[in-house]
C-alpha cells in the first residue's frame, strides 16, 4: 500500500548509490578523516558562505540533538524549546539523559516567539531564586518546525538577538532543512541561516541520504574536543567515509535543493487537494508535511487505501493525521491520494 | 529585623539540643547504624502504623527528592509533577541531572488532579509514538503543596488509584508534612498517608530539626541496595546518629505535631489579619505559608519593618509575597506584623 | 598507499550493494519494523539455534556497548572488564557517561580469567565496606579480544559459571565475532556462544557491512522497553531497513563466515611472514589482527611503503604496531607486504 | 565497648555545642548567606593567607568530592587518582554517577608520584587514539592519604608542577587535613597547601564538627554558578548557618589544630605500642590512622575487648586492621588498648 507516513520510507537517492558503487573498494581512513568528508565539508562551507565553519557529520537527528546540546551547555544550564519541540516530546528524554532540562515555552504555530523567549529569560534573571533554578543556556528551534511551519528571516533574527543579548547560542534543528529552504514562503538561504544562528544541522536522513546530519558551528564556536564528545555519545561512525560521500553528492550541482523542491511541490498539491475538498488543516504548512483533521470514520475509510500517520487528538471527535512527502514521492501516488479523498 | 522569609531561619528545637548535649560523647557506629536511628525508626513505624516500613534519614529536601526519584525510576521513565512542583521549578535541575525528565501537568491550586493525571497517562499509552517518549514512572506531589494548599484524603486516594492502575508509585514530598497534618482542614493522619502512598518523607529541616528528612517506603518497596544509592548521591551522612537523634526526639511525646501546630496557628492569624485589612491572598492556605498580593508601594513600605520573600509576579502591577511561620515563630512577632499592615 | 591500519577502510561487500540497489525504492516502515529486519532476525535466530532470541540492530560498537551495558545494569552497578577491554580504554568514557563504573581486572593475553573474576567478586562481597562500593553487575569480554586472542569454550563457560553463581549476566562484545569463530583455533560456534552467554553482539561494521552490530539477548532477558532506551541513547536508526538488509545478506548462504575466513587466512599469512623474518609478535593471535614489535627504524622504513597503526609502547626502544586484515583485503597486497618486511 | 573503628564515632566538640546553644534562636538567612558563614570564611582566608579564596561549606566528603570534581571537569575529562584513592574505591561510584571516569595510577605508600602522573599524561597525549580516550582533566590526591601517609611539600609541589604544565588543576581531599598538618612529619602549613594546589577542602566531619567540609578555590578559579551546581547535586544545606558556625568555632584560637594534635598524639602512642609488641604495620603512618597486620586469631582475641575495623587482606593468612583516633579519643582508652595487645 502506498505510504505517506513519513519521509524516510525509501532508501537513498540513485546518485548516492552510484558514487557508493564507484568508491566502494577505495581504502580510506576511518572516523571522518577520509577524502569524501573533506570534500563535502568544503562544499558546504562554500554553500553557506562561511569559510571557517566547523562541520561534523553524524548519523541521526536525536543523536545530533543530544550530542550538540550536551556539548554546548554548561552543566548548570538547560535548553529552551517550544513545548512542541522534537527534543521536548519525541526523543525519549535523550536530552535529560545527559543531565540537562528542556525548558519549554508554549509554541505559536509550532514556533518560539522572540518576545516570549525574552520575557522568559528576563523573568529568570529577575527571580530571587535564580540560583535554585536551571539557567537558560541555549535556544533550540526547528526549521521547518515539527508542524511544517517556517520562521521568517525576521522572526529568526529576533530570536538570535535575544540569544545574543544574553550570550547564549541559537541552535537550529534542520532535520528537514531542505524542505524549508525551498518553500515558496521561505525568505532565507542556507547562508542567511548560517549567519543568523550559532549552530545548525543540515538534515539528510529525510532528504535523499540513507542517514546523516551535518552539524555546522558557524561562529568558530565548536566545543573543545568535540570529536571525543561525539565518541562519548556513541555517535562516531567508523566508516565516516559514507557520511562524507552522501553529503558530497547532495551538495554537488544543487541536488539537495532539487530533491527538496520535488517533495514540497508534492506536499503543496496534497494540501490544495485536501483544502479543495473542505478538509481542515491543523496549521498552514508551506513545506513537506500536512496535518489533516478528520473524523474517525473518514480516517478509517482512507486508511483502507493509503498509509498515513495518526498525529494527535484534535477534539473529542476528531484527530489530526499526518501526510508526508519526500524526495522519493511519486507524482502518480499523489494523484492517487487526491483521487480518493 | 524580624523575618517571615522562610521556615528555616532559626536553629533547632531546644529539646533536640538537650539530647545532643546528653549524648555527645557516646560512641556510636556511623552511617545510620547507631542506636538513636534504630529507636527513631521504630517510633515512626508505630506512628504510621506500618511495622514493615523501610526508613532512611537524609539531610535535605532536594537531596531526598533526587535520591528517591532516581532510585525508584527505571532508566526510561520520568516523573509526573505539577508545573508548580518543587522538583519542576526550584531544584536547579537536580532530577534531570540524574537522567530523568520531569513531566509536568498544569496545577489546580498547587495540586495535581487525579483525572488530569489519568488523562495524561492514558494519552501516553494511546500514542503511536509511545516508544519515542518518556514513560511516566512515578507521580510526585507535595503535602502541603508549594502554595500551602492541601490534598483531601479523597483527592490523594484518587491519585493513588490512578498510579496503581498503571502500576507506578505515588511519592509524597513532605518537606512541610507536619504543617499539613495539623491543619484544621486536614482530614488525614500520617498513618492514612502511609497507607495511601508508596513512598513519602517526613520533613524536619523546616519543623524543629537542624536538618533531616525521613524517607519512608511503605509497601516493602525500598529499591535494592538503597543505602549504596544514597552514598552514590553523596547523601550518606557519616554521623547519621544525629539524624536519628533528631527524629527520635521529634517523635517522642508528639513533639513533631506540637511544634507544627504552633506554626499553623501563627500563620492562620497572619492570614486572618491580612484578609481583615482587605489584602488579596494568592490561594487559600490552611498551613504555614501565606502568599499576599501587594503593590510595589505596599511591599516596599512593609519591607522597611519586617522581612518577607518576594514570590512571583501576579499581574503587571502587583507581585505576590510570601510570609512563613515555623515552630520557632514568636507570637509577639506576629502581633507586631499584624500591627503594621 | 596500501593500508593494513584497520578493518574498516573499505566500503561494503558487493552482495550488500546489490541488494541495496534492488530494494532501494521499496517503501518500508521505519525504526526497524521493516521486512528486511524481520527476515534478518529470523535467520540469526536459526543460525544460533535460539528461537526466542531478542535481536536489535544498532549502528556502531561503542554505541552498542554503551546502550546494552546501561540498559542492563542497575543504577548501583558497574561492569567488570579486562584492563585492556575496549570499554575500559578506547571508548572516551562512554560507559561512565551513563553513570556506570568500569571495574577492571588485569588481563591475561587480553582475556579475563574466570578465577580472577571469581576472586574479585568474592572479595567484594566479603568486604565490610561493600555498601560503599560499586556492585559488580555484569562481566564484559570481547571475542576475539582487542589483541586478537580467543577464549576457549571452556574458558568462556567458566566465566559464565562465575557470572551465574552471582546472578549477573555475561556480555560478549563481538565487534569482530566472525574473525574469531572461523579461526582454526576456535572451538565454538555462534550457537555455542549464544548458549553460554546472556547477551552478545554480532559485529558487521568490520565484517562486510557499512556499519551494524546485531545485539542478541539469548535468555529472554531483553531489558524492558529496550527500544526506548535505544532511542534515549540516540541510537535508533530511522531507516533501520538498511541494518536489516545488511544482516539479512550476511546471514544468507554463510556469507558472514565466508568473508571472515578470507580475512583470517590473510592475517595468518602475515603472521607467519613476520615470524619467519624473526619479528616478535606481542601475542599469539589466531584471528585477523597481528601486533608486531619493531624498532623505530624498522617501523619508519616500513611506513614508507605500507600503512599500519602504531599500537603501544613495548619497551624503551620498541613499540608494537598493528596489522589488520578484513573481508576486503587483497591477496596481492599481503604478498606485497610480505615481500618488503 | 571502646571503639577505635573510625574518627566519627562521637558528636562534636563542646565549644561548638556551646555556640550552638548561644545562637540557636537568632534568625539568619538560609543557604549560606548567614553571618556565621561570612565570619568563618574570613577566618579561613586569613589562616591560609589567601584573601581571594572562594569558600563553600558542604556537608560530607563524598558529596564534596562529587560536587567539586563534577563542577571542575569538562565533559570529556576524567580525574586522575591513586588506585587506593577514596574516589576510586569507597564512594560507590559517585564520580562516575556524574559521567566522569576515575583514571587510576598505582599508588606508592598511598600516594601518587609526580613522575608517574607525568608519564601517564605524556603517554596520553602521544597516543594516536587520544581522541578516543578520556582526557586527564584534574589530579586528585588526599592529604593525609587513605593510609595515613603524607606528601612532603616537595612531593606535592612536583605534582602541582605536572598539573600546571598540562593546565589541569590539583585537587586535595583534606577530609583529615588537620590530622596531616599537625603531624611531626608534616612540612607544610595550610597556607603552603593553599599556594600549591588549586582547590582543596578542610575536613571537619572527622575533626570536631558534626559534619562539614570547607571547599576552598585558591586561584580565583571557582566554577561559574558553583552554588547552583551545589544545589543540583542536592548538596545545598538550608540551614547553612550551622556549617558556618562550626567552622567559625574551629578556626577561632586554633581549635582545629589543637584537637587535631591530640588525635595524632594518641595515634602515635598506639603505633609505638603495636611496634613494641612486634606487630607489623602496613605503612608508616605519622597521622591518626594505624593499619596493623594480624592473624585471624590475634584479631579475634582483641575484638573481644575493643572495636576496630577490618581493613583488607594482607596475605592468605593475615589481614590488616584499622585503629583510628580523633579529637575525642580518651587517653585512658588508649592506655587500655595498649595494655591488652
Amino acid at each position: 500500500m502506498i505510504s505517506f507516513v513519513n519521509d524516510y520510507s525509501e532508501g537513498m537517492h540513485p546518485k548516492i548509490i552510484e558514487r557508493l558503487v564507484e568508491t566502494n573498494m577505495q581504502q580510506e581512513p576511518g572516523y571522518g578523516f577520509d577524502s569524501f568528508t573533506e570534500s563535502a565539508k568544503e562544499k558546504i562551507r562554500q554553500e553557506i558562505d562561511c569559510p571557517d565553519a566547523q562541520i561534523t557529520f553524524l548519523v541521526g537527528g536525536t543523536q545530533t540533538n543530544q550530542t550538540v546540546i550536551d556539548a554546548v551547555l554548561n552543566k548548570y544550564e538547560g535548553v529552551i524549546a517550544a513545548d512542541t519541540g522534537h527534543i521536548a516530546v519525541h526523543e525519549a528524554g535523550a536530552i535529560e539523559k545527559t543531565g540537562h532540562k528542556v525548558l519549554t515555552i508554549p509554541h505559536q504555530n509550532g514556533k518560539l516567539v522572540a518576545s516570549d523567549v525574552k520575557k522568559y529569560i528576563e523573568r529568570f534573571y529577575e527571580d530571587e531564586n535564580e540560583e535554585h533554578m536551571v539557567y537558560p543556556g541555549m535556544v533550540y528551534i526547528s526549521y521547518p518546525t515539527e508542524y511544517g511551519t517556517l520562521y521568517s528571516k525576521q522572526e529568526m533574527k529576533a530570536l538570535a538577538d535575544v540569544c545574543h543579548e544574553y550570550e547564549i547560542p541559537l541552535f537550529v534543528d534542520g532535520a528537514r532543512l531542505g524542505y524549508g529552504l525551498v518553500s515558496k514562503e521561505a525568505d532565507m538561504t542556507m547562508a542567511d541561516l548560517a549567519k543568523i544562528c550559532d549552530v545548525f544541522y543540515i538534515g539528510a536522513t529525510k532528504i535523499g541520504a540513507l542517514f546523516g546530519e551535518a552539524v555546522v558551528f558557524t561562529k568558530n564556536n565548536e566545543p573543545k574536543h568535540f570529536m571525543t564528545q561525539v565518541k562519548q555519545h556513541g555517535a562516531l561512525l567508523a566508516k565516516g567515509r559514507f557520511l562524507g560521500l552522501m553529503f558530497d553528492t547532495l551538495f554537488t550541482d544543487g541536488l539537495y535543493y532539487e530533491i527538496s523542491r520535488h517533495a514540497v511541490e508534492m506536499s503543496q498539491r496534497i494540501k490544495a487537494g485536501f483544502e479543495e475538498k473542505g478538509y481542515q488543516l491543523l496549521m498552514h504548512s508551506p513545506t513537506n508535511q500536512q496535518f489533516v483533521v478528520m473524523s474517525d470514520e473518514q480516517a478509517a475509510k482512507l486508511a483502507q487505501k493509503v498509509k498515513f500517520a495518526t498525529w494527535e487528538r484534535y477534539d473529542d471527535e476528531k484527530m489530526s493525521y499526518r501526510f508526508v512527502t519526500c524526495w522519493a514521492t511519486l507524482e502518480e501516488n499523489v494523484d492517487y491520494l487526491l483521487s480518493i479523498i
